[in-house]
């Protein structure tokens, strides 16, 4: 087994603006991402050899897409991997390049959300009459939230306010990203104040419902050069499926999530990173719930088991922070578009990397940046961990 | 661009019998394939490294898949791409597995059609509010039929007496296999006289509604000798999607499909094959109508342009004939459980390369085979083409 180390570049990335795009349907949000990538590659769609396309529900294969992007007579694969979906196309996309099948590819992903909510989108009936029911992902991750402060005996109030302090910190990236559907700051009184959704979290505790796409050119690390001075090089690319059924698995203990470790793991070994904590420079991360991201701290090894609340009290993943967390605004601030939130979240580690994040700017230049994505459910969740870095 | 010739291997395949499984949901199925696959390559589920899974409705992920297959904690991407979908998820799994990622996968394609239908699988929205509904399979593949008479003149008796022979050789063919839906023989009289569906295309010009899976173990060819001596090389995988949106688009002729044609351009070139006819020994086609399996032998160069009804009166294509076309019995007996096609018709290519198709066993030792899909629609269709050989 080799790594996809280097094998494999970006060169360029488009992301529409995410949000109540009443005035898009998924093929106008998909040709809006798809034609900023292209242009920021300065490459035209006829360079492009092959495309995937990750959507959950939004379209299934065969309905004009090629036509809409000019990509004509091409391979057009569409990905689903619940919420890791666009990482997964972007990942086949690269394992295609690695192999030297294709030189220049198109890798994209696209929800349209607003119409429907997530339980709007086609869902597949379950492939087995056993498969219990999905609980909402609201109260899957409640679960994790009083299961997280009773194993570490924090009273929740006290485990709320660290909670309202992700909100806000992601809220106020947001407010520096003209892309993300929510811009407005939010203080931890209104995140404590706010409706409950799945007691313990509250509104601004859970991520919104937005439409969105996001695209990205990848090519042969040794052609990347030919495009631009500062493409982004793949540098790990982790995913996994967990292998329990069931929300009540026996061992399961909802104070951690098996897959975003093993996910890790694999992308951490492939980019030869060994203390995630130094050697990542920043991370945008599948903040769907507040919890999530705080327990995300500790699955990917930012800090120790149970440090995750102090860390947010230090306000190490802060924009000014040890290792911002985020920087865009998360899922907080960008909704989650199922199948383009893998897509979205590169497209800022690439900006950033790039240092043309404009005010999101971190102040360290960065080396590596790294995305994560957790979908499905408990038990059988995917994990999804992808890691980037500068040319050296 | 490298092509994919003898990077990788097949050491193992299962397939489900497909029919009216009320037997079996599924997951049932997808583990009776994957069982056979694990068994007949002699490997268990704890050495596989990732795996890919086509289905167009039948399942998404976090559903429990991982479990039941026993895939703890792997990779696990769910492709779809139409009628193509089992195909391209053995595709993505092959440049995984050709970009040295991994050293053994799973693919494998799943479908439960009997409940619904095709038309109760999700059918996600369309991705613009522009796309035209979707015409029903049979009108659209109608539309071919007295296109292609037209075209060459033919007289539809004449054509609709073709067209019976394919369905007649057809189910000859799934009569001499038990994993057919169908086993049974047709007369021409009784293609002829049948039901109409769409004309000129009666009941048996049309594939069946079947439930069923098939599966792939794919290993690094170099690794490949140390599973088995008969194991099956992947010489080319050719894909193309159709850029023409519409049903009705100037340039469509329905006399020929231009993604099979740049699919199997592809797919030859990759495999080194220059005269097909000459060169591929049998061949899986998508024959979802009888009209369609005609056109193929054009698109796919088997004969030349309008002498598919004279080379059907010759024979040509009978498990007797020169190039044996449907050797297991085709869609017309296995159906279409969407999902699986592609990779049940590889299972046939996979057995007759190694001599044990048993009663369908081809005369002559055969060194390559293709496979054939084609789905979506009219305009946007996707085409896939692959050919396997033996080991040299």
């Amino acid at each position: 087994m080799e790594s996809i180390r280097d094998r494999v570049a970006i060169i360029g990335m488009g992301c529409t603006k995410f949000g109540e795009r009443w005035d898009a349907d998924a093929m106008d949000l998909m040709v809006e991402a798809a034609y900023e990538a292209y242009q920021d590659a300065g490459v035209s769609p006829k360079d492009i050899q092959a495309a995937w396309v990750g959507t959950v529900g939004s379209f299934s294969t065969g309905q004009g897409l090629a036509e809409a992007l000019k990509l004509d007579y091409i391979p057009i694969t569409r990905c689903e991997n619940a919420c890791a979906t666009a990482t997964d196309a972007f990942r086949n996309a690269c394992y295609a390049v690695a192999a030297g099948i294709y030189d220049i590819v198109l890798a994209m992903g696209v929800e349209k959300l607003k119409d429907s909510g997530a339980s709007g989108l086609v869902t597949p009936r379950g492939p087995s009459s056993d498969v219990e029911p999905p609980t909402p992902p609201p109260a899957q991750f409640a679960l994790a939230a009083t299961r997280y402060a009773h194993h570490y005996g924090i009273p929740m109030d006290q485990l709320k306010r660290i909670l309202a302090k992700i909100a806000v910190k992601n809220h106020h990236n947001g407010t520096l990203n003209p892309k993300a559907h929510f811009q407005r700051e939010v203080t931890e009184e209104q995140v404590l104040n706010a409706p409950m959704i799945a007691w313990p979290l509250g509104l601004y505790d859970c991520c919104g419902v937005s439409d969105g796409a996001a695209a990205a050119i990848i090519v042969r690390a040794d052609w990347a050069k030919n495009f631009r001075d500062d493409y982004v090089l793949v540098k790990g690319l982790g995913l996994a499926v967990g292998g329990k059924q069931g929300l009540l698995h026996d061992d399961y203990d909802f104070i951690h999530f098996p897959e975003n470790i093993r996910a890790a793991q694999i992308a951490y070994q492939e980019a030869g990173v060994k203390n995630p904590r130094k050697e990542i420079d920043l991370a945008i991360v599948h903040d769907c719930f507040t919890i999530t991201e705080l327990i995300l701290y500790e699955d990917l090894g930012f800090t120790e088991r149970g440090r995750g609340p102090a860390e947010v009290e230090a306000g190490t993943f802060t924009l000014e922070g040890e290792l911002p967390v985020n920087t865009d605004g998360g899922l907080k601030c960008f909704g989650h578009p199922i199948g383009a939130s893998g897509i979205r979240m590169i497209y800022e580690v690439y900006k950033q990397l790039q240092g043309k994040a404009g005010p999101r700017q971190i102040k360290k230049t960065p080396r590596l940046g790294l995305t994560h994505n957790l979908g499905g459910r408990p038990g059988s969740f995917t994990g999804a961990v992808a890691i980037f870095g500068r040319r050296d």
